[in-house]
């Protein structure tokens, strides 16, 4: 590859924000309208997506697990930095496809790139994009400000990671398997109603029991999720299969704590906060056994 | 490795800016005291360091050629997003030095580490450093301001990027090699030094005599080095020994234009820019024929 050729072919295209100068320079001016916040994400091939996914849904997962952390702090995706390692000997084809898959989503997403870098590697595709968001409310909704009491609610529908990975994996079900490769995340409306109702708040990507556990323990509260309130992607009378779902990650959906009793447009209630630590589940109206793997662990 | 005991134990540690909420969460707030800049470069092992070389001299080298661009820049390094993709089976003290290489450099620079993510990787070694800066003045000083008639600076010595790769690769002088693997780079003073005197600036790391050519060129000027002027690391009366120094990258000091006649402490004068475009090199008061290759070609 020719790294300069590439990035004037595929990238400088993509850049306008004045701030960036066109990538003339080694750095740009981050602009900074409100409280910025800040969010770093690598995906590595073979690790957090499959040699055989197509390389423009490489791109949009790349952006998409960002905004996912920016939208479920209350803020709106602005600006970012591409690192790219890119493996010796990959044609340029594929290049101009990751990049055309970066581009689809910056759009999407209203993101400005502003700068990076790209080298050449003898491993695997690595990709890092650092994505900075500006706080619609005073600063970003954290994850341990959730109170005892108060409702737990999720955005979209939890277990496409699971169900997507599976069907992507057996090459069947195309339409599931874009689930996970592109996976569906909130907008800006989501990002508002963040801002406007939550306590507390943090995306899914580990898998809603891990995920939710982890708010609650930084909120130093329990919790209770009624898995017969989930909406979940496949919903089934299966516990088993349920738990595949809400442990399963890469769903990119937003967790929420509200005050009891708030309706959330577009949002679940799934459960809610307690004062006992630990995580009680709830399906059939009975008390079931958490699974030992709530999630993805690092 | 097991992510999360690891940043705890080695990450969490230097971290103490208020905004990254001591990584509790998935975004840290950005500070931004003055006109923000940000970079980002990565370092592959095998591409940008030595597979023998030291991990904790990797770490401080990944610092330095961001901060490299920061003081080139005009401005002061502020905060750091750090991406880490570690090989499969490396063990946990090495992981310990890497991040205690970094520590010592941003204490050197007064860098606080606000965030960023770790994942496992069967490739190699692959940072990924993003590192925002405050100017000292209204704004970055960008490559492309230079004009006709300003003199060429650069900061400390061109060279020991070269002469320390050549002895790291021999095995001897270990002192030159360890020139090669934390290269020098400018201080708080040299960015104020930059911010005060310079009209166009860039940080030289592909080489003394490509990086003047695109800063020249960026500034739409041609431009005379003279090769009796530079500070070199190993001064020689042998042309290729000199051209073989301001060609093989790895420098990162500061190379500036400044008003004719400026005297800049710290700085030497080397050259200047002019009307007529291209490169045009003096040896010993004769006019020489520049190398096919002025360095390092991405």
């Amino acid at each position: 590859m020719s790294e300069t050729a590439w990035i004037k072919r595929y990238i400088m295209p993509l850049v306008s924000a004045e701030g960036a100068d066109g990538l003339r320079d080694d750095v740009a001016i981050l602009s900074t309208p409100g409280t910025m916040i800040v969010n770093v994400d690598m995906l590595i091939e073979g690790i957090h997506f499959l040699e055989a996914d197509p390389i423009d849904t490489v791109g949009q997962k790349l952006v998409r697990v960002n905004v996912s952390d920016i939208l479920a702090k209350g803020a709106l995706p602005h600006e970012a930095l591409l690192s790219i390692a890119w493996p010796r000997g990959w044609v340029e084809a594929d290049f101009a496809d990751l990049i055309a898959g970066l581009d689809r989503d910056f759009k999407t997403y209203g993101i400005a790139l502003i700068g990076g870098d790209t080298v050449g590697t003898e491993g695997p595709l690595s990709l890092s994009l650092t994505l900075t968001g500006v706080c619609i409310g005073a600063g970003p909704v954290r994850r341990g400000s959730g109170r005892p009491g108060q409702a737990l609610h999720v955005s979209g529908a939890i277990g496409w990671g699971h169900v997507g990975l599976e069907a992507a994996l057996a090459e069947r079900d195309p339409s599931a398997a874009q689930k996970y490769r592109v996976p569906m995340t909130g907008d800006a409306k989501t990002a508002h109603l963040v801002a406007e109702f939550a306590t507390a708040s943090m995306d899914i990507s580990d898998g809603l029991l891990i995920d939710a556990s982890n708010l609650a323990a930084t909120s130093a509260c329990g919790l209770e999720i009624d898995l017969d309130l989930v909406p979940f992607a496949v919903p089934s009378d299966d516990l088993e299969a349920l738990l595949d779902q809400c442990t399963g990650g890469d769903d990119y959906q937003v967790l929420m704590a509200v005050p009891d009793g708030t309706v959330v447009p577009g949002f679940t209630r799934i459960g809610r906060l307690t004062d006992e630590l630990g995580l009680r589940l709830f399906h059939k109206g009975r008390d079931v056994n958490p699974p030992v793997t709530l999630g993805f662990e690092h």
